[in-house]
């Protein structure tokens, strides 16, 4: 039994989290491909969870890959489970397609679906184009320890009513764009930012009432200016003497726990 | 002339409404495979209008064979229709794709898409998939009633700014779950609850600010938590003396008429 | 260069924008089949940036020929993307597919893609289908030039923190619908009025803060009520001397430049 519950950010929006009874959740796998992420599919010895926000490439990711190597279950929209059924073989008794609202439980772990304000589509090479529904996810890995994953919404706000009704303790939230020459080989403009700038996912955090924010959805946050914006809007927009919202910046292969130790 | 309107719950999310001038509106026909309605389609002597929420086997249900059986208008979402028209062999004169602020009237009864924060889909036998925007509906049967059906929407904001625009007297509420044989017969993994909490729905009407509430999306309600929670939410969260909503929970093929007698 | 931003009104949703610099902005170019627009492709001859708020008829438009014909970049959204490249031989490298949230610079003028409350998608004679998410559009012109193009949204209250967050002094509005008779040429029913009602869009003009609501989706003012309802509404809701929005009907083929000259 592990005292702590463990995030290692894994790059862009990909996170392991390992549970005080050890099981393991992988959230939006983007690893084979990616640039950053320390770990490849090879790597991974264990996986009891996968969520996928939406169907883009840099959140799905390897998740088809990972399901069938463990044959666990994917909680994810209806237009991922039809991808990861009719076009990669994915066993579709691990696949549950959750709508905005319905909560599940897998591998013992609770897990919401949340609206998103992004979307959701796969372009196939015979031409062929399926779209779907993203998705948030509350998402309760321990007692107590309950994790908001953004995926790549943008700034709506009922992330006000969400941390009201759920009342969230970390946010793992979007905070800038992953590298340009990625963005590029996908047909992705390059942004001024993430789909939300480092002020609306001040904004976002502070609206959800969490203790800690964790940015995601960069290579790098070393000179990224979209994360050094949003950590001095978190640690400025308060009045009380410390931040109400702490953020929490990870390199990909960083680890963090919560609870934090009290210095 | 009848002297009140007369709402038949079907089980599900499905109602047949007969107004005061024996006009008859079925929303969401989930009849002929539905484990709980107390009339199949071979049953209907009548129907003017069909209403659609969204493409699921519990909503669209039976809409095709009742359209093509009666000739009557559908009212529904874009993939809706191309579904019915391209699929079904429903006549293309009779299906009406209204977007989310639009307002038609058919048979005389005035109809009004709202946004609704769900999904909308339906896979193929060959493999093929589409999408698109479910809805929610608010319409007028009578003069001064005004009916909202939720769909499956999951909890939001707007049903406020709903309230206050289109001031419902009635709500017919998503407050739980069909039944879970029917829902693995489809994949669709077991939630603890509906796309809205009894927490949320109980919001909902609240802030739709209406009169009555109609509980659906359930195949029975007795000893359905779920709507238990629901109705003590709703009867406890004023502070007036008498409710400021009433809630109202019909069994599939129980009747229910607005005006109510007042006692 | 020129010394104001120059907005030429071409019927439906569609805008001809001529920045100081001389920059063309096209907007949801229904030329062609317009049964109102003063120009046909043919007509144009400088194109710099196309926007298109979504898939349908009379919003994307001849995108596609004028595209191919400028050689001129496109913003859009997914399904809009892939429907220009794979159906219509736009060249992959001019179409920028923006989620919502997204900045992006071309021809040197920023454009947000903003959340939408509608739909968006195409039937193909083949009986395919695709959707996917449609946009408004905030973008900047010229510098102190913040406009918004609310494509066909409902009603939403997130139009108020789209209003603080990015101040747009220019709104450009649905304020109707199509002409029954190309509604009727589309298999659309005839609605009461557009995606927002007069009531609404005055709403929505109020909450986004602007200086100048341009009413659109209309052939003509001349006796439209939903214009002349807009109109009044917008002019009265408010308990200064002056109204607090100023609103601005042109006739497809008007000019109206701003800043506007103080009398």
């Amino acid at each position: 039994m592990n005292k702590k519950t463990k995030f290692e950010f894994l790059g862009n929006a990909a996170y392991r989290i390992t549970n005080r009874k050890g099981k393991i959740i992988l959230i939006d796998p983007f690893l084979n491909e990616s640039d950053c992420s320390p770990i490849k599919v090879k790597d991974l010895d264990q996986v009891d969870l996968i969520l996928v926000t939406h169907a883009a490439w840099d959140h799905m990711g390897d998740t088809a890959e990972i399901a069938r190597k463990f044959n666990c279950p994917v909680m994810c929209g209806g237009e991922v489970r039809h991808h990861l059924i009719h076009h990669e073989g994915v066993d579709p008794a691990n696949v549950r397609a959750l709508c905005w609202g319905l909560q599940v439980v897998e591998a013992g772990i609770r897990v919401r679906s949340i609206t998103s304000m992004h979307w959701s589509f796969i372009e196939y090479p015979d031409g062929s184009f399926i779209s779907g529904t993203p998705m948030g996810f509350m998402f309760y890995p321990d007692p107590g320890v309950r994790v908001y994953h953004s995926g790549d919404t943008a700034i709506f706000s009922d992330l006000k009513l969400f941390g009201q009704l759920y009342q969230p303790n970390i946010a793992l939230i979007v905070t800038s764009m992953p590298d340009s020459g990625q963005l590029q080989k996908h047909g992705i403009p390059e942004s001024f930012c993430g789909e939300m700038s480092p002020h609306e996912a001040a904004l976002a955090v502070l609206w959800l009432g969490v203790e800690y924010a964790l940015s995601n959805h960069y290579s790098t946050a070393k000179g990224n200016p979209d994360v050094e914006k949003f950590v001095t809007l978190v640690e400025n927009l308060h009045s009380d003497e410390e931040p109400v919202v702490k953020p929490v910046v990870l390199e990909p292969g960083e680890v963090w726990y919560y609870p934090v130790d009290e210095e």
